[in-house]
């Protein structure tokens, strides 16, 4: 069992006797219970008895029915109802669009709408450009999914896939004012996709491609930004990358190692690990075995996925031939982009001294980080509840707001590097410690120095 | 030269000798050019001179030029910049995405986004319809068009239709509560438009199609309902319609005529001619001649479209074979949807006694309204300075939302004439006379009555 957490917040509204104990009896048998009260609101009080809404975290549905029981076990306690509050929060989406403009009255509808618009489209007509000046596509891109590898749910379709792509959508606006829009494709077809995304593009400037399972989704990517003239990015690989490379330059700073020298291991080559790999080669590492689920790739292998070959082409030099516990052995750097706990402690004893390990499989790391960190320099997880936490939301609201402001219309690997490189430096030397080599994602300065130093590399192409 | 227009509204900055007679002598010009001033303000002002922005309605870019020149003109002034007001309105477009739900900490992030998210995934994984109250599904709809057929502007693509979806989708949330999102796409092919529609279905509750082709409409809108479990509607058609038959549902009260007994000529068999018709015999017509540009459609003639083919067959039993004008002889209700100025007044003067007159042609109406009102009895357009604006607006963001919260996957005729009814019934006997068959477009209750007509009319299905 995880740890209690709000993303599994109960309120269980409660008839009590009245008592003037009685709260924290109620307190106590949630505590009792391995649950963690957030809230307690009396909601009506008579002189026989209470209302009370007990809000608390829980781990999950059988926590839940636990907590229920220990309240319903208090004499004279009764449970009325018990309410999810991330599903209350769920009702009716989490985004809505709405009108920039007012249109109280007949000169606002003749303005915003007919007849007036009808110069606004001429001039569009006559310059298509002007759409980026006059319409939403100055702001706004596509959050497209087909629901194919869905945080780790998998293959999940895209109706399900939707309330992470408004979630996703949300954290745009948040955190860098970019208006984004979920697309979830009722198509897993390579093909198709690109067509469908390519026949919506008018309306964006920029498309966000969003949990497509691997290869599918190199296709995509790769033919989409041929063919269409605004950026295509695919926040499951170069968003990762981004924030694994910011995180590395300041955990090499930590243990005052150089990126061309360090010996690196990657656990995973599908979407995450390919890009990391890439955009690692692109800022000058040198060392790098790539582990797959039959381990180290090299060459030799019968590789027919262009992927793997460029792999093998481009890493493992010294064409080690062996399995992910094996590589490990006097390795400096450990990227995990994987599966849950497949290294164990002794793994982690076995890399030089001063190991960096970056265990992000999601929610449970590739190895338990409290052993990692028995024997690493530096450890960093995706999980909120343990230091250093890599996050993509670092990255692609502020990078979009670049490729916006910079009227982009094509990513490259200078853009990204310089993304990480501002994301790595908001953490100041000062500040710089094992335990903090990555700003806070709810640090407000992280999108707008990404995004300055997107349209800057933009701007030096 | 059209009238000055709000929509076409200019903001002329000028430099002024510094004199208290100043703001009357530049409104004085204005007008002298026939503009009218709609705002004086005073910018700066100092004991040499004086900066003075001055708003007014123009009605084109040439008269535009007269009023600068004669600005121009007065002694010491200078016309330092014109601004559009359209134009400035319309920068970076009309709408906006906003989180409904906030994320201010990590609590709220995971409930909102990861890890939370993911049990809100798996419930609508385990059951699709679940996305209708968890997602944005719930509230929104899609406004598609292939730019076709974009206001009276003709084949001007997506990008440049893109201004009057914005605008559609501002009316939608603002008269109805609606989220409505512009699909504009970069295709015209009736294949590739029904395949791109069905694979973004599922972010939407419904589709409303907007400015797309005769005869191709037909085929996409017939599709489209047969292979999406979403209603799919097609306001230039049915929107039209609804307004179209309320108006007449007023106008024949006027008049004291019955919908079943009068003699109906409808110029104009596009998508909106087609759509009235329809709606006009499913509410008991029984006497229509539909005319286009080769006069009277009527059986006998070799028809290959099927639309024309059942126009042929369900209108004009007398198979009366002639021209527009003289369909008109004797005529009790003339319904324009076709082009400006098809008609002179002597076409008007030989129609039946306490005649009924739409002319919805845009901008310029099938017959001069001023000359035709002195034959008619009612005399309705589709503009908004004349009496009896037959507008769109007053169906659409009503009918959706009635669709929204009724569930409803498929539009049915009673739907259809139940929103008609709404609407008509919302003059009152009192209010009803010739020169107001039709509410506003602004009263604020037309849209919450059409809603509860059209979930009334899907409840009793």
């Amino acid at each position: 069992m995880g740890n209690p957490s709000p993303g599994y917040s109960l309120t269980l509204r409660v008839e009590t006797p009245a008592s003037i104990t009685v709260t924290s009896e109620l307190a106590a048998a949630v505590g009792a219970a391995g649950g963690s009260v957030t809230a307690l609101d009396v909601v009506e009080s008579t002189h026989v008895g209470m209302v009370v809404d007990v809000s608390c975290n829980t781990s999950d549905a059988e926590h839940g029915e636990r907590i229920r029981s220990s309240l319903d076990g208090l004499e004279g306690v009764e449970v009325r109802k018990v309410s999810d509050r991330t599903f209350l929060m769920h009702l009716g989406g989490k985004l809505e669009v709405n009108p920039k403009v007012a249109l109280r009255n007949r000169d606002d509808l003749s303005r915003a709408y007919t007849p007036g618009v009808a110069r606004v489209c001429q001039a569009i007509a006559a310059n298509k450009d002007d759409a980026r000046r006059l319409t939403v596509k100055r702001n706004t891109i596509a959050v497209v999914t087909d629901g194919s590898a869905v945080l780790g749910l998998g293959n999940i379709g895209p109706e399900a896939a939707l309330p992470v792509m408004e979630g996703k959508a949300a954290l745009f606006k948040q955190f860098a004012g970019v208006d984004a829009w979920p697309v979830c494709l009722d198509t897993q077809d390579i093909e198709e996709i690109i067509q469908v995304v390519k026949a919506i593009a008018p309306v964006y400037g920029g498309v966000n491609l969003e949990d497509i399972a691997a290869p599918r989704c190199f296709e995509i990517e790769r033919r989409l930004r041929d063919e269409l003239d605004i950026p295509v990015f695919h926040d499951d690989q170069h968003g990762t990358a981004i924030v694994t490379l910011a995180a590395l330059k300041n955990a090499l700073k930590v243990v005052g190692k150089k990126i061309e020298d360090v010996h690196i291991v990657v656990s995973g080559v599908g979407a995450a690990g390919h890009a990391i790999i890439q955009l690692l080669i692109a800022s000058g590492a040198r060392n790098i075995v790539a582990c797959g689920r039959q381990g180290a790739v090299h060459q030799g292998q019968d590789h027919t996925d262009p992927h793997r070959i460029w792999l093998a082409e481009n890493t493992n030099q010294d064409n080690f031939d062996g399995t992910l516990h094996e590589a490990m052995t006097g390795a400096d750097v450990f990227i995990g982009v994987s599966a849950p706990n497949v290294l164990e402690e002794q793994h982690i004893e076995a890399m030089a001294d001063d190991a960096i390990v970056f265990a992000m499989a999601n929610p449970d790391p590739e190895v338990d980080p409290i052993a990692a960190g028995r024997h690493a320099a530096v450890v960093a997880t995706g999980r909120s509840d343990f230091p250093n936490q890599i996050n993509n939301v670092l990255a692609f609201p502020g990078f979009f707001r670049g490729l916006l402001d910079a009227h982009v219309s094509d990513i490259t690997d200078p853009m990204l590097v310089a993304a990480a490189e501002a994301i790595a430096n908001r953490v100041s030397d000062e500040e710089l410690h094992p335990g903090f080599i990555i700003p806070s994602v709810f640090d407000p300065r992280v999108a707008g120095d990404v995004a300055a130093a997107v349209v800057n590399a933009a701007q030096s192409n």
